[in-house]
């Protein structure tokens, strides 16, 4: 009836390199839909070496579709880590002195437990019997993974999207666990508009006949076209239009005239088509459909009493974490105005926090990007706050 | 193998109100994909009554989604014409006064000729063997209507979005014929990022096994679900993250808590899942994608030596139709910027022309809705040109 398509064999986790640990087997992890979850698995990547103290840690947390894979090539596609412009010997995050770590989040498809993966009650894939989870719960999974390595607390967590959601969570849930928290271009909740584009991904995604109500696994067939049309619809807003416009404008595709038909025509209906394909290779349609379920269920005010401010309170004091945002000017899915409003709510009790919105046109993707300023930025925040945390030099040119 | 679903009866033009005449039987309409078409029907509604002299006849053109029932119920779905705001007696463009014509554009389904009729070479649905229409094509197709009706020159052709390029093309492809132009909410060109959005939108349908390559005529077959989606992704472009805030905001559909599952726990969820599955009652799936298609091969520069001025030439001269544009300050789709591009090449050639950006927060939609000073722009305007046409009230109270 379809015709046959290449069925991408799942990402097999033990053939992942890096690290995977199972947790929650003695206490399961009690996620907020109120289902225990345990045992489970984390699937994570260290970078650098943990000092003595144990005190150089940095979290990085990642975005909607990223992974543990953050700074060095990816097992799957052999791109370059995702922010190892950030993340490596002499970057900002440098891992000659700091101990970097990543873990993919729960539910996701890299290695940690998600609906593609085994319920222990029934020995087959979770599929939608998986729970469905929030940004508190990847941060609780993460604490669990952090009390397994040792590290009580944090010198810093840091992330972008859906991965500065995590920063904010962890500095509202753990405070005490945190010295500095470096959320760039995201919210402390998802918009209307941001959750309408979500649903549009997921209603293609459940759309495809392939997904079978989420019970695809083992049966030869993955919903890869409605995974790709969610993800070529998400990649539209992860851009700016002038971004779209310098890159692609009205550029045909290897073709001197438009061909009068249904084909890429135009660069960016390739651009976009081969975005499409080549996700579906490395990701995991249902551990879409929970990520971005959590993504719109964060809502850091609504946990507080509707106060975002009540957020960054801690035992009737501003919190002790020190912040640091960063929003890019041309990012119209996390646009600058919601980070003002978390600077606003952090100023509202006195907190530590600075802010710098980048003058870019390269919309929300700027975070991975080339962009130097941001990266001076960071660079300059975790300097001064490596010096307030007494935090030495262990490795790398003396300076 | 899929899950049963009601395929609605496709619209049948028959019993549809209104008019449908039989065009290019004699002449086949020369398109500019090379193909001549002929004969097609084009499906027609008037309101108002033609003077004398011919002169009061305005030209609506619609946009993506629209038909010919500007003024009235739609025959289909019930509701209120699509723009009864601004046509109908007392309106801005009054049907006491002026005698109107919409038409259903050529590739559209509601009567005119598009992929979902019958291709006279073989007795069946042309399916994707329609020729690859443009906004030319459509106007051309418009012309010939008016020369069946003996309307020699517009008064003014007007129309929003895609009903505005057919517009601008008008004023290019037959100046002498038109009087005045109103383009609205539109651009001269399709910008990457509204490509790239309409491709995702082709794309969804494409992946839709019931579109079976565009054949699914007769089949018990429509690709509703694909269709929805693409609905679903455009409509979100069609407003503006403040309106979705205001409308929407995060409020739950008919529930206290959220669900933890994958119900439309949002209103915006429901509201754009009622959206998707409302549209597929009334559009053909083949029609979104040559309507689309036609959109995004609109250049109204590159038809003229990549120079927009040139489009407003005539005979050496600057163009003789008087042009009113509007745009809407949210509208990210067809923002004001590109308005204004053309405002500029139009003074560039000391053309007559005036412009007006309407504030407001309800995006590109705008122009379907109530907006008080949208409607008395165009009504001073209308009211003026009319006076400068000596055109004279045929009918309604004495001034």
């Amino acid at each position: 009836m379809t015709a046959p398509q290449r069925i991408p064999a799942p990402v097999d986790p033990a053939k992942l390199p890096g690290n995977r640990v199972e947790l929650g087997r003695k206490t399961p992890l009690r996620l907020d839909c109120g289902v225990s979850l345990g045992p489970f698995t984390v699937a994570y990547r260290t970078y650098g070496t943990l000092n003595a103290d144990r005190s150089n840690a940095v979290l990085v947390c990642h975005a909607l579709t990223g992974d543990q894979f953050v700074a060095e090539p990816h097992p799957v596609t052999g791109k370059p880590g995702w922010w190892d412009l950030m993340v490596g010997p002499g970057r900002p995050v440098d891992t000659e002195r700091y101990f970097v770590v990543c873990a993919n989040v729960i539910g996701g498809c890299m290695g940690t437990t998600g609906p593609g993966d085994a319920d222990p009650a029934t020995g087959r894939p979770y599929g939608l019997a998986f729970p469905v989870i929030t940004v508190a719960d990847m941060v609780r999974a993460q604490a669990l993974l952090l009390d397994h390595l040792g590290i009580e607390r944090l010198f810093c967590v840091i992330g972008g999207s859906m991965g500065g959601m995590q920063v904010l969570q962890w500095a509202a849930s753990y405070p005490e666990r945190v010295f500095a928290a470096v959320p760039v271009a995201t919210s402390w909740r998802h918009s209307a508009q941001n959750i309408a584009f979500h649903e549009v991904g997921r209603q293609a995604i459940m759309a495809d006949p392939d997904w079978c109500g989420g019970d695809y696994y083992g049966q030869n067939r993955r919903p890869q076209r409605g995974l790709a049309v969610a993800r070529m619809a998400a990649h539209v807003t992860y851009l700016s239009e002038a971004a779209l416009h310098r890159k692609f404008g009205r550029n045909l595709q290897d073709r001197n005239r438009v061909t009068f038909g249904f084909d890429a025509d135009f660069q960016v209906e390739s651009y976009l088509r081969h975005q499409g394909s080549t996700f579906v290779d490395r990701f995991d349609a249902n551990s879409y459909l929970y990520i971005t379920r959590a993504m719109d269920y964060f809502d850091l005010a609504a946990e507080h009493d509707g106060v975002l401010a009540n957020a960054f309170r801690y035992r009737g004091r501003p919190t002790p974490v020190r912040f640091c945002l960063v929003s890019f000017s041309s990012d119209w899915l996390f646009p600058t105005s919601e980070s003002r409003a978390v600077v606003h709510a952090l100023n509202a009790v006195a907190a530590n926090v600075s802010f710098v919105e980048i003058s870019t046109d390269k919309g929300h993707d700027a975070f991975l990007l080339e962009e130097p300023e941001f990266y001076e930025v960071i660079r300059g925040f975790l300097d001064g706050c490596a010096e307030h945390y007494g935090l030495r030099r262990i490795a790398g040119p003396v300076s």
